[in-house]
């Protein structure tokens, strides 16, 4: 089934360059395997925002919790969730 | 999955007695059968209100919503769902 | 680009159901050819909603109003739209 | 008499893990208590975010107040209570 | 236990003065019947409001649902309830 | 004239044990001779959290500000007040 | 004591234009009355809204309620009352 | 002095096409006029929506207020106004 | 023309005491300037919060913003500005 | 295409004067940039805040975003991004 989430980033603006910068190549690595997964489909920009927008596909609302929490940002991620109904145009 | 319901009911209070009778026993001989196919699993009500919060449990947010429209008083109702995930306390 | 959009629908209750498949009908037909235009990407329900979430593209927001009032449900729908970002990550 | 609890947590992000883990045992044991007393009955993952919604049963509000504010993760939730009124479908 | 109830009042303002009137003088002598029951405990008007604030006692939230539906404006006040726990210093 | 006051705590999660009891045994102190002053009519807890809501008695919202203010924990409340006419059923 | 009254003016758009002439010339004069009596100290228009913000001073929130229900558009009003303290700078 | 203006467009979907268009094109007009008399400076479609987002430039809000309701669709608009300060960039 | 300003105050509790009162005092003189100058021209309370509601009169917003910014206090508030326009009543 | 951009900027009050004048400068300098590239068309200030409003143009969101993300301010800028559909009026 597929989730649309959205993501705002609440990293503190202080956090240091290196660590900032460390836990964006990991959030790349870890986002990467979830797309290879077929978990994460589609990911957006909110222009503006550091935030994200993302279409992700999961077994169901434990396995898709367990794929957010993997990604290293996730303790600074403030995540809403919504299961999509597939639409019967699209059946 | 389980998900969590809530509706509002924005049936017109003008509603001649008579239909509401008619829509409210069709929505409890609706609901018996939600229960017993296992997808109505509990129902509240929230004091004061004409609404309802329910825990549903379906295959996938299709077939929620599929439960969600049969009922007679659909219509009216605005619903909000949020797919729950669970708990590892419960597993 | 591509735009998240999420409408309401306000369409009456009450509205016969004739109406009701007639604009039902319209909007089925509508949509597919903004599909095959290459406009409707993805269409979701909202479980228990009568609304839908859809993505879009669109060469400009001017573009995406043209579609979006081209739906015969157009007049009763409440539409907000969100302009989305190309992710680095999608380059 | 029964209660929706929504929790949101607010701990920070960089509490260190071992404070982190002991509060997540403490939790764990406490809640396990609470269900073993029949004031917990179900609890759930909001998926992508680190509260929960629960089921509780409790004799009064404030025999609910006491078993929340128990728990340790207690000082950085933020807790809303709904009281839910028994269904006549299931009574 | 103790209930915070807070009413609008979604009366036409269309409504005959008769009809408003009938509803009115039936408000006041149901209320009388609930204080004296003891359920309803205070009530005020918000400034400038057709609504009220209400203090009520019930032994559960069922029983108050039950209470304010007795109302014969019941069918146009949109009702939201909270559960008041006992402070410890007024135990 | 009466006022329905309402306050959240913001007292940080990370405040010492020791100054936190500091300031619940002043306010509690503070509470007390509001309630021999009758400005302090009733007072609850809001299930779950730490802030309560009041029933406050005073001349004039300069009066009740003061008697707000004078609380020990008052620097870390979020109040909001709603001034209370008096309901013609009370007269 | 003074208040600061927002009131949204949600008399139908439909309405004749006899009867809402009929109304704002009530209105004017029984404002007029108001300010007389010195309930009514400012009145100011939101700019592109039908409803207004005004400056009341009456000796108890019964007493504005009063005031405010005797406005012959007060069936339509959306009213919103905050009690005002004095500021020590006034004093 | 400029005002960002925002309005929702509130003309019931159920209106005739024939009073839609002379509304329309009465608006068209009285907007040409305001462009003409400098008070309309820009305005833009919400992509998907019946209203509006307008630059205006007035002497005041009382005179920003005159001109708006002078739009054929002012009754059915609900108007926000935000007034704009130069930025020290611009000046 | 004239302002309803609405400020919020975000000073730390924890700010020390000889910090605050100099903030307060430079507020206090400060505020007297403004009312000497005719732009503050009212100031209430919001009772039991630190905030305040003040009418302000100034040329143009871009002055009014400049008059905002000229108070000590003015990093910490969170300020809300409403442009009022003259009803006709009090022309 | 063009963008209505609004900035909340959540700056601490506590930063050094030196870091925040630094701050600004830069703004400045990187804001006169993006006018002279022609993405920053309008900018203005809320009275009584930090933050701004823009207008700008860029040929899509992502490339909005990048330029939003140049000016120096960024990492403690909240921003709201609308896209705005060019007005048949204005064609």
């Amino acid at each position: 089934m597929e989730f649309l989430v959205r993501a705002e980033n609440r990293l503190p603006p202080e956090t240091p360059a290196e660590r900032r910068e460390e836990l964006r190549s990991g959030e790349r690595a870890r986002a990467m395997e979830l797309r290879e997964a077929g978990i994460l489909k589609r990911l957006w920009r909110v222009p503006g925002r550091t935030g994200w927008i993302g279409l992700f596909e999961a077994p169901d609302p434990a396995a898709l919790h367990d794929a957010l929490v993997s990604l290293p940002m996730s303790p600074w991620l403030d995540v809403h969730v919504e299961a999509l109904a597939q639409h019967p145009q699209e059946r």
